[in-house]
């Protein structure tokens, strides 16, 4: 059967699935979903998994193998039995010695590392195996969850032929989520960790979570939340972290936590918190004693130091570079690494704050100590719909780096807005940090500053308790290409997209490829309904949900979206050129040159780099006015075209994910709505200029927008 | 197939079920699990199952159709059509005239009221049919589910006859549930309602929670926290109640908020909440007026004033009775009822807590508006292991009253600790309120002041979002129990406890008897590691996890364990009688005489209600503190017990009901051995007394008791 037919017969399985299931589909099963293939490619599938043969025995083994069983099971009713020797329809999970031990012609495989792995189909004794081949037994779990999304994606097993290996070594979650089960910035729910009931229940909800990580190659996860209670790192607490890190072990996922720089004070009982104190380092030192006892392959400590209110060296005149060594000597003798935090911003610090990070951390380059990696923003602000690429990632060249993103969309319309990140991460990995040819931000992250086992990327989880795990269906997506991107930072977002939707629905071309379009032009839509041409931060206070151009009254300026927009009666925008804050100057010159002209700046940071004027004429002889409100028009239709398009798709999806994702474009359509009204009210009545030609008014006036409030608004801890 | 037999087919499905069944068994369908009977008894359920005919057409019925054939469907595997004739093997939905319309010999049946309902298998020309008649469309929904449960339970439909009607009108769910998600004494995660996304996304689990509900013959629910935030009655959230309102109404469950009094000037910006200016009643009927334009059916507020730093009447010194009615007469022209909470105790009162609401409410006994109901919790102070039944219920005979129970243990060991709450509700539903032959406090329920329509329970939810519902499995049973006796008062607890471990396990009589035996003595075994001999609120403060016997120092007298105890050198307990608070006088004389001596005093209730030397004999000839000690050494040994117990029904539950419920007796047995080693620990500082003979020391000094923190415990808003 080709490759055609096979796809065609998924199909078939999903229209036809059985009336009788007794549950809703509600999307815990995220993207491994082994359903039922039809009856003429589930037979051909059962021919090629009669048998698994696994050398060797792990914990991580027998998740493979358990995995297998689990998607075999679901997709060809088969249980394939363990056996000791090949025969044709086997499944072959073996290191290239022990291939070769069962007679299968295979060479060292050193281009697959520790991680990678390789799938193949073979003939066999006159029928066919599928071998996944590895270097170790977490590089066969891959290996095994990627031979099963590749049949859910409709590809026949013996066919394959197909290998990877992780570029980034640090792949990492991290959970902004409290003790008391409130997840900063979470808008799936709470904490998934029931911190109450561990460490003595073990929630099965743990296992899935290991196993959709695996399945994407996430190895790290940081459970709580970065301003961190120094509780965190008590001993009940850490019993309970060792109750997941043992869940999570057969996975390949190691467990960090995020530190209180003043936990030595508060948990201590000393009375400072001085990294260079004698007493404070010993008594950092005994902790990680204490926690590598329980937890043996720890992975070690986030720091948010300096930053929002947290404390930090820079409390007792000590530099980043001291405060991170505190630490970092503490896990050294454990193998552990510190994840230090560039996400500094002062309260007294009157510079613009794009430039604060690049200030406090380019001249400490070289000076951390080895096992300490500087996590950056993808930008130098905080996550927003667009931002340039963060200078950091192109000055700091003899540190290792780790990228930091949101995975959960913070500024991006909370879970309820159809908005895939693939194309955020794919822009900022892909951008040319020197502006003349390389290395690009993806590069500098493989390279980990000459030691690539450190260098990688964090996503801030989306993860909540909700029964989907993400608060909708489609973000799911945005997980699992964190997870890809992570693993193979030149990926392509859109491969990514037409992959997850594959096997998260169908592989029906007809389902897919518009599915794909929605989801690569959904983050544009939403950059042009929130802040086009490189607005940033205009969102509402505190919770950021919906439009707020108009505060400009929070004790300080960098609070305020007026801070960003500066915009008046002139032109609107925020001059980083010389003329300005001259924060082009932290980019590379060839780079800094182009930016400081708005001719030959991307129009979509325009106004980041720029104030200009609003009679100030566009690429297509618009003015900005007008361009600008333009694009808002643009985002908002762009969301209407989607709604219309998942309607269309109803035939293809499960009620109840179908239903769920209507709804939420529903309110995506009036929330994008709401976001260009209120902008545009906003914009006119500071430039005092008449609607362009053909556009229509804004529903309500200005005072309307400014006068709603909501008091509940998710993940504002 | 005789019930014996038909029994034993119902296990031999449960042990055979398929282990092909993807999900785990989390327990989230509660006791309408409708799973497979096996073969021989499928068939004959099959023959019994074949048409469904419901004269009528309404959202009511048509839920009743839908239940019957997703439980026929799960238990047989049929899909029973709708017919419009009857035929061997019918099962007929039917008021008495619709019956007798398509041939069926049945009388009126006035005695089933308007909720209540009959099953009946009959003959039917060669066969037999099975007859649901009830007078109503909620009758019929009442009876479908009741049906289904007596099959699950292992009856053969065609034999059944059964009739059952309330005994109270009013029979509701009170939820302390935040508009931040948060859950008031809530022990299951987060709240159901998805404030945020409501009204646009109606999740699957609000119909699952009505159809719980409605199986249970709950008619009302409390949205919000009784501690109310006046947004709840915004346009905005007004908006969100109903829709759940439109999922809830055709299951015959009635919304109603929690009202803050001082709404008008928080949400209306009056200057006032005097319930006597007109202004403010304005208000509130304008506000009415609004909610029942939404939902029609609105049931109306429940009110907490005046208690706990709670706005109320008093703020302008009006009484409750005023301040009721300034509500009353706002939702009197819609029908809706208010209900309003006796549960006062002032700040700067200096009376015995447990006489202050009958001090402020026996006066207004009549003078309440004729749509007001009382609202009293079981017993006079809060919620705890043990208390004598409140003194209102015996002294408030004009009024109608709803009694008001905590189906959440705030005060029982949270969800870890296995406490079946039916033997509590019981205890107090059956005290003799004269204490010379009656009414009982159910019957004072029933009578409702002569306005039986106004007689109820209400039970403060144990709901969260955990995928469970109620925190653990066999805190299901105390949501069902509640139902139960909400339904008929003078049920017996052990048979409710019996019908819900069938359903909710297996029939088997080899797993229901010990698994009652376990219920039935669960509530007694916490009593005696908690608070034995009628000792009262030692729990750790504001959490109330834990034992906090010591507490002492906390600003208010009576927010202190040492307030309830008294314990000292000489004695423990607090004296009630003449010598002490008199609180004793608040019961009717021939109650208060017998509880004004500790020999005719109940040995259970003896410390509530007298103060005692160590050496006080008891009715066994142990002194006080001997049994004392005595009493937290069975506690601890009834869970030990328990625990063997459940260790050994493991073939009757699937494993992961099994390890959760085995998980929590862990954590139950570890905390009974620390409440008992804490409080004796205490006991003994206080008493100076040497331990018995025989018994155990505790495994830790005091100081270490003392010393234990739990910042993040549950349900501690």
């Amino acid at each position: 059967m080709g490759l055609r037919l096979w796809r065609w017969a998924m199909m078939v399985a999903l229209a036809s699935a059985p009336l009788g299931a007794a549950r809703a589909d509600d999307g815990y099963d995220l993207w491994l979903r082994y359903r039922p293939v039809a009856a003429p490619a589930r037979a051909a599938l059962a021919a090629q998994a009669r048998s698994l043969v696994i050398p060797g025995r792990s914990a991580t083994l027998d998740a493979a193998a358990a995995e297998l069983r689990r998607g075999l099971g679901g997709m060809a009713g088969v249980a394939p039995p363990a056996a000791a020797t090949l025969a044709p329809g086997a499944i072959l999970l073996a290191r290239p010695a022990e291939a070769r031990r069962l007679g299968v012609a295979v060479a060292d495989a050193p281009e697959l590392g520790r991680e990678g792995f390789r799938l193949r189909g073979m003939a066999w004794r006159g029928g066919r195996i599928t071998l996944v081949l590895a270097n170790s037994d977490l590089g066969l779990l891959y290996g095994a969850f990627r031979l099963l999304e590749r049949i859910e994606a409709g590809e026949r097993p013996d066919r394959i032929d197909f290998a990877t290996a992780p570029h980034l070594a640090l792949r990492m979650l991290d959970h902004w989520d409290n003790l008391d089960g409130g997840v900063e910035r979470g808008y799936a729910g709470h904490s998934i960790w029931d911190w109450w009931h561990l460490p003595d229940r073990a929630d099965p909800r743990y296992t899935d979570y290991a196993r959709a990580n695996a399945s994407i190659g996430i190895n790290g996860t940081v459970l709580n939340n970065v301003n961190a209670s120094a509780e965190s790192l008590s001993p009940r607490y850490i019993a309970k972290a060792a109750a997941l890190a043992d869940i999570f072990r057969p996975y390949g996922i190691k467990v960090y936590l995020s530190a209180r720089f003043s936990a030595p004070i508060e948990l201590g009982g000393l009375k400072t918190a001085d990294p260079l104190d004698p007493g404070v380092r010993a008594w950092w030192r005994a902790k990680a004693d204490e926690i590598y006892r329980a937890i043996p392959d720890f992975g070690g400590f986030l720091v948010k130091a300096n930053s929002e209110g947290q404390p930090g060296p820079q409390d007792y005149h000590r530099s980043h570079a001291e405060g991170a060594a505190a630490l970092a000597d503490a896990v050294r003798p454990h193998g552990g690494v510190i994840l230090y935090r560039a996400f500094v911003y002062a309260h007294d610090n009157p510079e613009d704050r794009a430039k604060q990070a690049y200030d406090d951390f380019k001249p400490l380059d070289g000076r951390f100590a080895d096992n300490v990696i500087v996590q950056v923003k993808n930008g130098p602000i905080d996550f927003q719909p667009r931002e340039p690429f963060h200078p950091l990632f192109g000055a700091m060249l003899r540190t290792p780096l780790m990228m930091e993103v949101q995975i959960t969309k913070e500024y991006l319309g909370f879970a309820t807005h159809l908005v895939y990140l693939g194309p955020l991460f794919e822009e900022v990995l892909r951008s040319d940090t020197s502006g003349a040819g390389g290395p690009s931000v993806a590069q500098v992250l493989e390279r980990g500053a000459g030691r690539p086992g450190l260098g990688g990327m964090a996503g801030v989880a989306n993860i909540g308790d909700d029964r989907n795990w993400s608060g909708s269906i489609f973000d799911q997506a945005n997980w699992f290409a964190f997870g890809r991107l992570a693993w193979d930072p030149e990926a392509s977002s859109e491969a990514i997209a037409r992959e997850w939707t594959a096997i998260s629905f169908t592989p029906d071309p007809r389902f897919v490829t518009p599915v794909v379009a929605m989801m690569m032009g959904s983050r544009e839509a939403a950059v042009n309904y929130m802040t086009p041409l490189g607005l940033a931060h205009q969102m509402a206070t505190g919770h950021h949900y919906g439009p707020g151009p108009w505060v400009h009254d929070l004790a300080r300026p960098e609070w305020n979206p007026t801070y960003y927009a500066r915009a008046d009666a002139d032109g609107i925008g925020f001059d980083r050129t010389a003329t300005g804050s001259n924060a082009i100057a932290q980019y590379a010159p060839d780079l800094a040159r182009r930016l400081a002209d708005p001719r030959t700046t991307p129009e979509a940071l325009l106004l980041w780099f720029h104030h200009l004027p609003w009679s100030y004429r566009l690429a297509d002889g618009e003015t900005l006015w007008e361009g600008l409100v333009r694009h808002y028009d643009r985002g908002v239709a762009s969301v209407a075209a989607m709604r219309r398009q998942w309607a269309a798709l109803a035939p293809y999806v499960d009620p109840e994910r179908f239903a769920l994702t209507e709804t939420y474009l529903a309110i995506q359509q009036r929330e994008a709505q709401w976001w260009r009204d209120a902008s545009i009210a906003y914009w006119r009545s500071v430039s005092h200029r008449p609607l362009p030609a053909n556009v229509a008014p804004p529903a309500h006036d200005l005072d309307y927008y400014e006068s709603l409030r909501f008091p509940y608004a998710p993940g504002h801890i």
